[in-house]
């Protein structure tokens, strides 16, 4: 590329602002992209104090459900984008007659529902769990009757960090397992027997560029991720095969923006876990392994620049800090590591306060 | 270190504010490192929709001879810091009763005039161009006769990029040189025949740990400084005797944070040409070089933090864009570099408008 490019058509303009649904430490860490790109963003989040307004120039504190702030909202910025796929439905219909929502209504639409998505994904050829859409304990039992225990039953929908899922081991449990959802539509999936999870952080732009992240490896408990390590020790040949999957799905969903894919790998090959139609847990570890982060990425990708270059420099290994880990803070910081916080006031269980980068160049 | 550790006494608490005198590109940049601490941010600056605001959590819009707004800041911050020098007294010591400066005042005042700051160098020992103080034509017309010339006559205060100074390539130029500067104090300084500037950024915490950053290589035009590229040309003993002069400034100054000192290199060594107590443009390749930038290191060491890993990890060469040079962004973006822009709505002539990083790991 020469000095006299320009910026693809349709991209904004230096000093655009960029709006995000959701106030958490995605939205924090996007505020922080999108700064360094030279736009202001602008956040719509019903709590007060929340980490992202810490770093964004404006902060509407309304609820999703509010239209005139919603309205507000979204002709204050020049292109919508969000930190969770579960925003409500009438919140997007409200919005998207005055602003662009990207990732577009497709991947959301697909993402917010588990039958969807793996209707979606199967539909591309592409492995997932066997699964089964449940509607009371006729369905169940025979779902189960079928895959075999263990398997998960899964509400379809507002579902996070394990939330939403109920782990059946014996065909018996099935009637307390429909119990514990309270009635919601669910989906059972099958028992994927894998040796360990990657996932792909991938980014596509408005005209079809796709860029996509070294896989790196999962650690959950309690269905958290706990730490995610690049290189994986899942061979190159797979890796490739991996990528190529993310980049199947973005094209497929005519997707911008950063999109984060889980997948199982199995000795019979890649299974698809779940796709997140946003920046991901899993990739944190970008922003000290390669020159452009994927918050980063995310940004342009929505603002129709071009994409940056998400070759990895380092190894990394990316630690979680979860509730009382903020006890190891003061060693960290006397450590070589990279540490990133998140602002958030009070240290709760379960909560995710803050991420480590360990480094090998 | 062990996970028992804990924060050095006095440190600030998880969530506290930086208080910062300054909006531009530097306190920017220094709000975004807080937040990536988990601290909030506090910026003080007359101008509205300044490049730190956009990223801080307050902004105290008033002028620097506003004593109550400068009283609520000061009571509203935990601590506070400067992202520019010449902050006027009258301001630090309304401060200094409701809130800790750092770096202290010793820095400041040292910093702020050119002649206090080169007798504080000759007084450590260290080499500084000739230099005489100047109050009228007659200690000017001494001067250039003692010096030769080429001579610079700099105001003692209030210069930056270049600005406050005029370049005497002759004594029949004395009179007119004095007209220029409309009769501040004055300092001449003699001409010295240097190769290359290099620049040490440097950082002391308050219990005098000291951490260096491999010195860069800066090239200026028009007074202003261009591009830094790490590691300089200079050998590896020359770069020895930087870093420990830098951290001889720091000790002698009690000093907390960060600080850039410019040196000359002379066949017969290293001349100290100026010290700026606080980040520095030189110091900005750190961002994409090493796992803890110079903005980070700053905050770790003004909040009592254990200061991070100055390491560098890559080679980088750090290129400012000024005024024009955003015509060059599309295709900036395209290239493997990263990209920092300030958010200034603005392209004048001569205004630093952001600066990229090209790394090679």
């Amino acid at each position: 590329m020469t000095d006299t490019a320009t910026l693809p058509a349709g991209a904004l303009p230096q000093g655009a602002t960029i709006g995000i649904l959701g106030g958490g430490q995605l939205g924090r860490m996007l505020s922080v992209a999108a700064s360094r790109l030279g736009f202001k963003t602008c956040i719509f989040e019903p709590a007060g104090d929340c980490p992202a307004s810490h770093v964004a120039n404006y902060h509407f504190k309304a609820a999703y459900d509010d239209a005139d702030a919603l309205l507000n909202f979204a002709r204050s910025v020049d292109v919508v984008s969000y930190e969770f796929e579960n925003i409500p439905t009438a919140a997007l219909d409200l919005i998207q007659d005055h602003s662009t929502i990207r990732p577009g209504r497709a991947a959301l639409s697909t993402s917010q529902d588990r039958l969807t998505e793996k209707n979606f994904l199967s539909g591309l050829g592409l492995r997932t769990a066997p699964y089964a859409d449940i509607t009371d304990l006729a369905s169940l039992t025979k779902a189960l009757e079928t895959f075999g225990t263990p398997a998960i039953l899964k509400t379809r929908r507002f579902g996070y960090d394990g939330k939403g899922q109920v782990r059946i081991n014996d065909i018996s449990e099935a009637a307390a397992a429909l119990e514990a959802v309270q009635g919601a539509p669910c989906v059972l999936e099958g028992f994927v027997p894998f040796s360990c999870e990657i996932s792909v952080i991938a980014a596509r732009s408005p005209s079809g560029e796709v860029v996509c992240y070294d896989p790196g490896e999962n650690v959950h408990s309690d269905g958290i991720l706990r730490t995610t390590t690049v290189p994986s020790t899942v061979p190159a040949p797979q890796r490739m095969d991996a990528v190529l999957m993310a980049a199947k799905i973005l094209n497929a969903l005519e997707y911008v923006g950063v999109m984060g894919l889980e997948l199982f790998v199995t000795p019979t090959g890649l299974v698809v876990n779940e796709i997140a139609p946003r920046v991901h847990n899993s990739g944190h570890w970008t922003q000290n392994g390669c020159t452009t982060c994927q918050f980063e990425q995310h940004i342009r990708a929505i603002a129709g620049w071009p994409l940056g270059d998400g070759t990895r420099h380092s190894d990394v290994r990316m630690e979680n800090l979860i509730g009382d880990d903020m006890d190891r803070l003061p060693a960290l910081l006397g450590s070589n590591a990279a540490v990133h916080l998140y602002g958030k006031a009070d240290v709760k269980t379960g909560r995710k306060m803050g991420h480590v980068n360990f480094i090998t160049p």
